[in-house]
């Protein structure tokens, strides 16, 4: 007899990419930043008087939801943080959706698994043959979630197209803007004429920050209020006192961000052509990845890339099996995927 | 309408303690070590290369499951770490509590919200008369869960009487060991003859990182197994690389904790006579905080200790109600409390 609960039986986890401690590898798997986080985070982190750990941290993350507030013009009644985007969103799927709960066949599939893990009903929408999200199909859903860009496919729907899925929403519609910094339009923009939208953002990503686990959610104080209760009935001070004095230091910093940013996303674009020379056809990315179809078999370019050192993401699926996730990394990370790629195809 | 969930709705959250941040107050509410982290903690945060942040962090937090490990003897294998004991708790909850639950009515009240929030079954069980737990009723349950010491009462119950609750037990029971450090018997010794039981233990209290936020659980594979399960469906990564870093120089600096925890117990001891002697009458402690009932109304002498910047915690119930909750603070802080008592009662 098993002494697990019935749902830890049962659950399929959600599977990260991995994180290998080999040495000298070019880690392309996982969408970080290859860029060290802004030098007024280091300065926040060793300035902070570190006898304040004896306390128990700000139960909302204060400094972290007052930064958001200012980098984005809106009240801070208006931004919820948390451990991390996935922790915001798998409390926003608590807090939000009694489903059923509308997202897209080839998205985030950290998605299903919090349905799963809630129990709540799900409606799955196939992308389109281009691998664009079907706008008409998600209209009328009584709760949906997608990402903005969408992952792992890199496309971006423009904000006209975000509005009218929120808006012909029964109930709360979720946009994770993780990747957003690299190219979408952010939907904070709908969120006084929209009361049932939440938009997700991290720093895992433009701001460089994964290994400190930060995330926010920003929504109408209603939908704000309700993250807060369900927070309040799972961990009451989920962000560390080093990791609110860091994050709000990376958010206030945004002319580095944008910095990173457009070194990657120059990077994204002559990487781009450099594969598509070599016979790759490339989704168009508005993310810090691309979704690649090598003109080989693709999962055994994979384990070769793999065995040089050179580690990329591949969802063995029906409709992603023939391509690679390759996150942006600096140039010269990309000239030795280029050069590899040479030599392997 | 409500755009939330009808679980969001309907929950009643955990309320933390507050954390005022008035100047100069003597903060003897929400039991926190009056003494700073280690030194060896401070070391650990300067010297990590703070460029490791653009990367995500260990999914299991290995150096503090290593740290946990080699202190306690036990195998990696048996540790599962979470972002505090709170996360620990929950997690432990939808992994391991199918219900019906038994619990004091007189504990962390943070349990029947946990049970609420995961749709679990209850089994309140009264304290006896004594305020001691009533290990008769406790035998035979499904499933159980009590600090030990329990909290508010600080009282201990013996390894024996853990041992007859969880070998009764027909599934998983969950001993909470947040204050053991500072007078009970760990339930660790018993996790190799005992399949069923499973050990949380924080970091907040004895070490001294409460906003850090690190908690881990000691438990046979399967159990912790079921928690990773659990984890990896919510979010992969809960313990930042610093928190990481940090929480296993605490853990492995076992003198520093004990030099602490040896000063706060001589602390309560010198308090409890104290405040015995200006005839409050006091449950005998084996926790870094007191349940003390005072000779005056104690709602009216919480409000009057507030109003003089000294900060207790009062639970409003009617098992509670003429008791103060009091945490251990340094010598100097509980000199101000009892001056403080003098004059008011």
């Amino acid at each position: 007899m098993s002494y697990l609960s019935k749902k830890a039986q049962e659950i399929v986890p959600y599977i990260a990419g991995e994180q290998p401690k080999i040495k000298d590898i070019v880690k392309l798997n996982t969408n970080e930043n290859p860029y060290p986080p802004s030098d007024m985070v280091k300065k926040a982190i060793a300035e902070l008087d570190k006898d304040v750990l004896k306390l128990y941290p700000n139960p909302e993350a204060k400094k972290v939801k007052q930064a958001a507030a200012k980098l984005h013009g809106v009240s801070e009644e208006n931004i919820f943080v948390g451990n991390g985007s996935d922790e915001v969103l798998a409390v926003a799927f608590l807090a939000l959706f009694d489903g059923p709960l509308r997202f897209a066949d080839v998205t985030y599939s950290f998605y299903p698994v919090w349905a799963s893990l809630y129990d709540i009903e799900t409606d799955v929408i196939p992308l389109k043959e281009d691998y664009t999200i079907d706008v008409e199909k998600f209209m009328g859903a009584r709760n949906a979630i997608f990402p903005n860009p969408n992952a792992p496919t890199g496309i971006a729907l423009s904000l006209e197209d975000v509005k009218r899925i929120v808006k012909s929403a029964k109930g709360a519609v979720v946009v994770d803007e993780a990747y957003a910094d690299f190219g979408a339009k952010s939907a904070i923009a709908l969120i006084d004429e929209c009361p049932n939208l939440l938009v997700v953002r991290t720093l895992s990503k433009s701001h460089s920050l994964a290994g400190l686990r930060l995330g926010y959610a920003v929504g109408n104080k209603e939908l704000i209020d309700g993250l807060i209760r369900i927070k309040d009935s799972f961990n009451s001070y989920p962000v560390d006192a080093i990791a609110e004095a860091a994050g709000s230091a990376a958010l206030l910093d945004a002319q580095y961000e944008q910095d990173c940013v457009k070194k990657v996303i120059a990077t994204r674009e002559r990487t781009v052509n450099e594969l598509e020379k070599l016979g790759f056809s490339i989704l168009p990315s508005a993310a810090n990845f691309i979704f690649a179809k090598p003109p080989v078999n693709a999962k055994e370019l994979f384990l070769s890339l793999r065995e040089r050192g050179i580690i990329v993401r591949y969802f063995e699926k029906p409709r992603t099996k023939d391509y690679l996730r390759i996150t942006i990394g600096t140039d010269s990370q990309m000239d030795r995927l280029i050069a590899a790629v040479k030599e392997l195809i």
